[in-house]
């Protein structure tokens, strides 16, 4: 059976599990508590970091979430989330590196790291100019995806790809936090309560971290 | 005739240019002052950043060096530099997070950025806990080449690959500013001379930023 090394909210660990489900493949969650350093994990990871995934005949795969999502679109190519051609290829590429590159330098890391990471990693209080660069930057980006999805059916074009489930690991852990401004984005909310109802979706949005429980409306699919 | 907008001593960028050097691909470089904000290169590319290649047929491709770098595996893939089978690539792909998200993080960003790129961006003066930390951070990951090369020819195998290629794009940008430890490194520098003495390296060896000049054994093949 594979195993997913992960944490709840990070969202590299969310974009490997909805595309697992997407692709319909079987797995075992456990969550690796990074800051323990537990030395079996290290091994596995030398980073000591989420996500890793074990796949079956013991391959391990790490690195970063786009690692393994390269090689699960290799070993389980259908569905497949890639797209067709090299240029529909590096367009979803592009999306994914946009989402979990400069999103989250942009805003997931100012709003969950400094919300929640800080506090298991027993880093002291949260930084509020980081919270409020955090909640002034989400706009824009949420700018792009209604500007997108103007133009396409989904972010990369007319099929669901990994760069929706990328973009959607990246705003659930966010919508957790009750961080997301929907109400002044009707076509980012469109396109995200399309995603959310998808049931690769209902792992994720069954999630519970004990001691920070979800905002009222994070499971809810018409929100 | 394929366009690279680029920086010099942006480690992603050097990336994309040995790889191309390796495949033996014709291209013009174009020097990108990202800082200016052209409109025409926004319209290339929305997040502003280079790395950007104009590929034959007019094929933007962008977003990261690792997006540009697997569009090229496909469009070129001989001579490739993935590795073989998806267990392969996956030990390829581990290492080039490795080195584009860890040792950037750790590394890159505390010397070469502060060191250079706040000049540049006209962001005051360089930070000198910064530039502690990378001093200190670089040692870690020379170890590792090291320790990677005992047990291997190259830094994934016994071909070399793009784990190569993109450590290497980011030791030569800190080797530029003369910061990096070799003489307490004898196994990473013995890679790194073997790397530095490809056909390949010699364009990003002539580098030559005005008002900034390399350091001494910069391009010394025989540092």
């Amino acid at each position: 059976m594979r195993i997913l090394y992960h944490l709840p909210l990070d969202p590299g660990c969310r974009l490997v599990r909805i595309l697992m489900r997407e692709k319909a493949l079987d797995f075992e969650m456990y969550a690796e508590k990074v800051w323990e350093r537990r030395s079996e994990f290290l091994t596995l990871n030398p980073a000591g970091e989420v996500p890793v995934l074990i796949d079956e005949g013991d391959q391990v795969v790490c690195g970063s979430a786009m690692v393994i999502t390269e090689y699960l679109e290799e070993v389980c190519p259908e569905p497949g989330f890639l797209g067709h051609t090299a240029a529909e290829r590096a367009e979803v590429r592009r999306l994914m590196s946009w989402f979990d590159d400069k999103f989250r330098r942009e805003v997931t890391v100012n709003l969950v790291d400094e919300k929640l990471m800080k506090r298991f990693l027993g880093l002291g209080e949260p930084n509020s100019a980081a919270i409020r660069a955090g909640h002034a930057n989400i706009h824009y980006h949420l700018d792009y995806i209604g500007w997108l999805c103007d133009r396409r059916t989904w972010l990369a074009g007319d099929d669901l790809s990994l760069a929706d489930i990328t973009a959607a690991a990246h705003l659930s852990a966010l919508d957790y936090l009750g961080d997301v401004p929907w109400k002044d984005h009707p076509g980012a909310k469109d396109w995200y309560a399309r995603f959310k109802s998808r049931p690769s979706m209902r792992d994720v949005l069954a999630d519970l971290i004990p001691g920070a429980p979800p905002s009222k409306h994070y499971s809810d699919l018409d929100f």
